[in-house]
């Protein structure tokens, strides 16, 4: 049995998912949105870190899979999300969890087989894969958990 | 009586400087460089937040100031180097430190009177404004005094 916890970072919303494999099965344990408002970097930056923490604290998981980021259009937005992106890597290490990084092709390829799967496709198969009736609401929140999955079907292909 | 923290953000190499200001008088404290090797980026930023950390609880600065970044033409350097910018900014803001932010055209303007210096003249008159015998060394470190000097210089400005 193994808990994976994935992350799609973010500065405003960072989607998490946390899923427990048990025998090849697996099992969404809580998945959500790590919300801050418009303020100091600094600031919405601690919230990040505060709130992961807690989430990390009490699920334990047995890493940490973490999104790399897509070459954004707006690079002022890629700096400052890969801000986020460095305090959620530090959390995650300061609590001694293994931290795994994944490219959204990555993501895309493990969850739905296609690199080029479409936004709707990806959380289609989130909720597919994971015996859900709906999809995963907000859509970070279903990014997270595919980070999560992506990550699963990456170390089972490595076996 | 003031003490100003400077950063200038690197993952490999970071710079900082630490100046009192006194009765309009500045007096270096310390300059540096926080250096990782290669490694998991997690394990790099956690170097950079403890050693920071550390050197923040001996100073306690009445703040920190940090350069933001510079459009790389190198955009990936530039994601990982943001990385260390927001574990950067994390750190201070777990102290209860307040961050001050300053672009490198800031910087220079406020040290050397033109926001387009080279580096030779940035460093040249960070020693000359600290009363220093030699440029200070490593670079990392004049610039991380550079920064310091700048917030100095602006907030002066701003009475």
């Amino acid at each position: 049995m193994s808990i994976i916890f994935g992350v799609d970072p973010g500065i405003a919303r960072t989607g998490y998912g946390v899923i427990e494999e048990k025998m090849g099965k697996v099992t969404p344990l809580t998945y959500g949105c790590i919300t801050t408002k418009p303020d100091d970097q600094s600031k919405r930056l601690m919230i990040v870190h505060h709130e992961l923490e807690k989430l990390l604290r009490i699920y334990q998981p047995a890493c940490v899979a973490v999104e790399q980021l897509y070459f954004a259009r707006n690079t002022t937005t890629a700096l400052i999300v890969s801000e986020a992106r460095g305090v959620i890597l530090l959390t995650a290490a300061l609590l001694d969890m293994p931290v795994f990084e994944y490219t959204p092709n990555q993501v895309k390829l493990a969850v739905t087989g296609s690199g080029s799967a479409d936004k709707h496709q990806m959380q289609t198969m989130v909720a597919r894969l994971l015996g859900l009736h709906s999809i995963p609401k907000p859509d970070d929140a279903a990014d997270g958990l595919a980070v999560a999955l992506c990550h699963i079907q990456m170390h089972r292909g490595g076996r």
